[in-house]
């Protein structure tokens, strides 16, 4: 059945080359976890709460990138303002693992020279996005784990916090109905043309110490490159490392001519739905093409484009509807093709 | 001057497919890290020493793959010894931080299902391939970083040692002058055709605490697919992650189209060595064809097949030969292609 689902959504997909249209100035995409999301999940209150801060995340990249900033700079400051949040699981409002600490990853990659920095098991460093970047531009290193990467941030000026930061009691039973979800990240097409992905993440709830997902493994949760696309994944990080997620979007669409779209479909549909594997991705390629993918009920989600488009949503698109036919009719709605098989899996892609 | 000899070197692996053979019953190919190797640099007894134990590394994963074992198996006995030797930077010989730590990093894969563990920034597991093992089969994770991942080996019967173990002052003084390269790994097809692949360091002399290479990171210096290649990566290890080397191998053959060694080229010397990204990679396909690539002077390798072949080496094939012609001569040897472009960078290939 879900092979017949997947059959399907490739058929729609190919079948609605959407025109092609000249590339927007920027395009800013933007996400804070997918997973189970059910509207009865969510009270009217919590809902608009997380609507108003993927909204501001838009809104602080979007400003960066009007004013002709960079990529890089926007991806950052969309993901910082989810990490301030005790809304999302990363920065403020990081899960806990098995012992009941807060570990943190994350990873961010410049498209124009694959450049990368990434952190992991962080506890101390309150926008770990930040300390991502500083060990991408002032180190000689990708990757720094644990004490050693709190100890580099700590020496480039990145703001330590107590742990305690990362707990608050109320807020904490507040929202554990709300269940968190994955991890947050942003991916951005700048004025220049250069592409760029940052993920940051608390982890999985419960998980063991030490653990590391697949937010700041460069090529399975973040990946960038100007030739081809910047992709940042959310989702159940084991399988998302195991199937290098990101890159094998890249690759497809370098090695194999698939649209962004096509290659996201691939994997997240093609590869990891037949594995379980849940979770999504967001993308945009270097012609302002977009895309937020995913194979979970719900992705927290947001986008805004330089030629006006601009939209936040959680679920999936749609609720029951059994009717292919009307999914058809949306999906080659011009400039905006949207794909949702059925109730478990949804794909938005755009432009 | 770079793309010119890329060049030539992508028309030589081009214009020479050997001719196709069936397939031999198993493959075991090994590194021991690849750097600037001059022969000068080596006494004839330190050369021996490398020597020797390269083939007992071979011996011991052979043995398995001989009798029906596995590939995982294999690479696992294969890597072990190599860890257990002071000559080797992984295990027992790795490298010393910056603040004179030796932080271990390890990784396998099984290209069947594309399970996949790993463990990094470990200072008491005395072999962390063991431990890279225990994350994957019993773990519902598939990295492991610094304390977690010691306390979950130590739990699961993996052998502790004290610090020390890694240090011992007269076989560090001795071994200075070899100055340590790279990192140990080995790839192999086993008679049911599946794909193994595993890598094991001590990392970089004189890096930061908490830094982790490529050696752990799924993708970049470890990957197995049984419907590509298995993968295992040694050099500067940044460089590795940012261009996702070992996957990006595999979606070349995948999606491209490319031979193992056409693919191998096009990374270590199409795109690693235009950004001076120095090292190298072992690789096995399903068919049985086998690399050992490298842009560096040397290169601790070795390889046995079922049919018969079996060779250790050192230093790049060619030292000073400015002649394509003779070159050509070498590549197109039946069933065994040799690249030798000049004496900065060499390319063996197999089969």
């Amino acid at each position: 059945m879900k092979y017949l689902f997947f059959g399907i959504a490739l058929f729609l997909v190919a079948a609605c080359s959407p025109e092609k249209s000249q590339r927007p100035d920027y395009v800013l995409v933007i996400h804070g976890g997918a997973g189970v999301m059910n509207p009865k999940d969510f009270t009217p209150e919590l809902e608009k709460a997380y609507q108003d801060k993927l909204q501001e995340a838009l809104d602080s990249g979007e400003a960066i990138l009007k004013n002709d900033g960079a990529a890089l700079d926007a991806v950052v400051a969309a993901v910082k303002v989810m990490e301030d949040s005790p809304l999302f699981n990363a920065g403020k409002g990081a899960v806990f693992s098995e012992t009941g600490e807060n570990e943190m990853d994350a990873a961010i990659m410049n498209g124009k020279d694959l450049s990368a920095g990434a952190v992991a098991g962080v506890r101390t460093i309150k926008n770990p996005i930040l300390a991502a970047r500083k060990v991408m531009e002032e180190s000689k290193h990708v990757m720094l784990v644990r004490d050693g990467a709190e100890k580099f941030a700590m020496e480039h000026g990145v703001e330590i916090v107590d742990p305690s930061y990362f707990f608050d009691q109320k807020r904490y039973d507040a929202l554990l109905k709300a269940q968190k979800h994955g991890t947050v990240g942003a991916v951005a097409l700048d004025k220049s043309g250069n592409l760029a992905a940052a993920t940051s993440t608390g982890g999985m709830t419960n998980k063991m110490t030490g653990r590391v997902g697949d937010t700041p493994i460069i090529g399975a949760g973040t990946y960038a490159n100007n030739n081809t696309c910047a992709v940042s994944a959310t989702g159940h990080g084991e399988f998302f490392i195991r199937y290098t997620v990101a890159h094998d979007i890249s690759a497809l669409m370098e090695y194999k001519g698939l649209t962004l779209e096509e290659a996201a479909t691939e994997v997240i549909f093609g590869k990891l739905l037949p594995v379980d594997g849940t979770g999504g991705i967001i993308a945009v390629d270097k012609d302002g093409n977009y895309t937020m993918t995913f194979n979970t009920s719900g992705m927290f989600r947001g986008v805004v484009t330089a030629d006006g488009k601009r939209e936040v949503a959680i679920y999936k698109i749609f609720s029951e509807s059994p009717l292919i036919s009307q999914e058809i009719s949306l999906l080659c709605f011009p400039h905006r093709s949207i794909v949702g098989i059925n109730k478990s899996r949804t794909a938005t892609t755009g432009r």
